[in-house]
């Protein structure tokens, strides 16, 4: 059998320095913000002034949406284990799953599929699939955050295939179904993402590393102010018959 | 017993927005990077700029350190669950605990206490418990990710009464102990993050989010480069004595 | 600096063969119990028919209490990650920490100290903190499980040092403090588990392992007749202000 | 909007009693095993005594396979995170995916799907996907489990309709592909658990359940006599050049 060396491209960890994708960490400090940290580790490039404002963008719409399912995981859990955010925190990510985060995946997945939009509607048509980044079950009308993506992308130069496909498939769904089926957040983020170069296997990974940080500031809150404490509550008496 | 209110003051969702700690989100999509974001969920403002630079510097440093035991986690789980990014990253942040993570936490916690550096130092005495935040296994001549932490800190007027702290702990416990006892990188990011208002209980969520990043890059190279099976196959020989 | 080797006494995996803690896999199976499994990997050796009952009575205590904050978390999960069992139990698994599980470690950990009990209660008192395994926000007057845990261990030989041990804790803490503070289900657990000759570090380990079960039924529970939906549905609505 | 009701069939929790599916917990203890308690709750009953006999065997068949991927994920977050027994199993529970854990759900999901052997073979062969529960790449020989997992179902009165057609499957594989395709332990378990009336569902959860067994014992052992900071270090010299 094949043996394997470990190894990794991400970082070189000596005594008194470590190097992540070609640059000196302590050069990095102090010089690149958070976002451009995780566009340099994901791509292996520090990304342009435009790539850095739109992946900002992205992961920016993804922190926080208020009292979702993770959010309540997350609450729950340090219910239990109070002295463990990470835990806490890790529960919250646990449901980012193909219901939540993976929707941008399943996105970028099929417009990084080389099919073109005629083949992609009638490819979802036939399995009787929706098609993942149109319509959206609360936002029928229209969605902000939609119109903000593109403009923010187009702004600076990335709007590019992918979006463009996206447009076209949009249509071609619309003329196929007859209804109204518009770009959702999720269309926006996975066209905007693969124009960004990121592949499809880690757009749900956007939603994670977002998503960390605001279940840190849940939990933040939740110590401060609590509310699994009540939902529970409720949740057992109600159970109960109370 | 007394009946709780169900809220929070993270998000405001509404049918066709989300105001994210007073800010429409749409506003702050395209506008502030994900680390000032990051900022704004953890203290209900946006950062000056002195603050942006100096808080982004504190997540880059924690972003990617290589084939730590977390990133080992990550791996061996994306082994047995490939179709889960969010289980690798998660098994990964649970090692953020006691040992990784809990001491940056430790800092701030022991610079947030009130107390002054004689009896900081005279309290850890007493329990023979090392003090957090100074010396360091690895790089025991100088660690410049703690000079540079504090360079970006002092240029940008971040410099506090906290940081000041841990000076006088360590000159106090090298006094003491008769050794040198260096800040560490761990003792640089609690006082900074106390100097930038973080309240203790959050700072392990600051190694949290920025390794979440870390860990997403670990997956996509895991699933290019896997280097998991080697690691199983080579524990599996030696255990069954091949 | 030493190098270790890597190794384990808890199985022995060969190309045709799996030898659990000296007993050969294939014979185990139809021959032992899953509780009996479980005892012989926490201890070692296969329980005798008094330690066997004991044990799983005192797991069985511990599989299922209805929608509890773990069960919560672990449905939330599933909201987001259908497809992923394993996250959804393990997220559950994340909440048995200081307050759910951990407090049953508590109290073997105090039996096992080899203090008497004059000399636990005043060292509680001292430190005005509460003597883990008495007293119970519910069951004020009786808990029926208590009882139970005693007569079946009793009636099995296994009743010992560290439950006459809880007793003495529990008159000394009455006397000292003049209140009803009875042995609640926790005390009984850690008292019985400390005279099976588990060791308290692996007390939290008897609720994981249990809770597992019992999380993976209401991950059954919830794929038929989902709770998790209205749950959030309510949530949000009220911190919404609908 | 369809408001529903929040309950569970799973546990009825009242002041001073929890009565787990029909029956008093309190009586439980003592009178079932932990098996038959997993069992309960899957199930809706007690099992008879056969079914008892055969659900044990099938669990303990998947408590422990010595040092897994899961087993070292475990025991890496235990070396970050030593205070959270409860993280360190979930770690390495959220390996139990698609490669591991699922494959028995593959199996019963296949079973359970209506279709009877050559439909079954012609379907994976037009997707050229292998059969679930035949070959293993280790056990090329025979496979002890497997025939004493058949034996033990025999003896108990539970081979049924599941694990004929099982073996249906691979004598038409064997004829279609003109190969050796021995069931495996994989595609016993889930002929088993499909004639004892688990649905495929939750096959994956028995994995889960057993295994959180394991993982427990794992973390004892790791605590007693760690490998995690060794395997960390070579993999990290590896990587280094060193």
């Amino acid at each position: 059998m094949k043996r394997g060396k470990i190894r990794t491209k991400l970082a070189k960890v000596e005594a008194d320095s470590i190097v992540v994708r070609g640059h000196d960490l302590a050069e990095l400090i102090g010089t690149v913000s958070l976002g451009d940290m995780a566009f340099l580790e994901l791509t292996g490039r520090l990304p342009s002034p435009g790539e850095s404002a739109v992946f900002n963008a992205l992961a920016v719409t993804l922190v926080e949406h208020g009292l979702t399912p993770s959010a309540i995981a997350t609450r729950m859990t340090l219910l239990g284990a109070p002295e463990s955010l990470q835990g806490a925190v890790a529960a919250g990510l646990l449901g980012l799953g193909s219901r939540f985060g993976g929707p941008v995946e399943d996105v970028a997945r099929m417009l990084q599929s080389g099919e073109d939009a005629p083949r992609i509607v009638a490819s979802y048509a036939e399995r009787k699939a929706p098609i993942p980044g149109l319509g959206h079950p609360q936002h029928t009308e229209v969605d902000p955050r939609v119109s903000r993506l593109f403009a923010v992308a187009s702004a600076n130069g990335i709007r590019g295939a992918h979006t463009e496909l996206m447009e076209a498939v949009a249509q071609e769904a619309e003329r196929a179904l007859s209804r109204r089926l518009p770009i959702n957040a999720t269309g926006a983020m996975g066209a905007i993402a693969s124009d960004l170069g990121l592949r499809w296997q880690v757009c749900r990974g956007l939603a994670v590393m977002a998503r960390a940080i605001g279940l840190v500031a849940h939990v933040q809150e939740e110590l401060d102010d609590p509310v699994a404490p009540e939902i529970w509550r409720r949740v057992e008496d109600e159970a109960r018959g109370l």
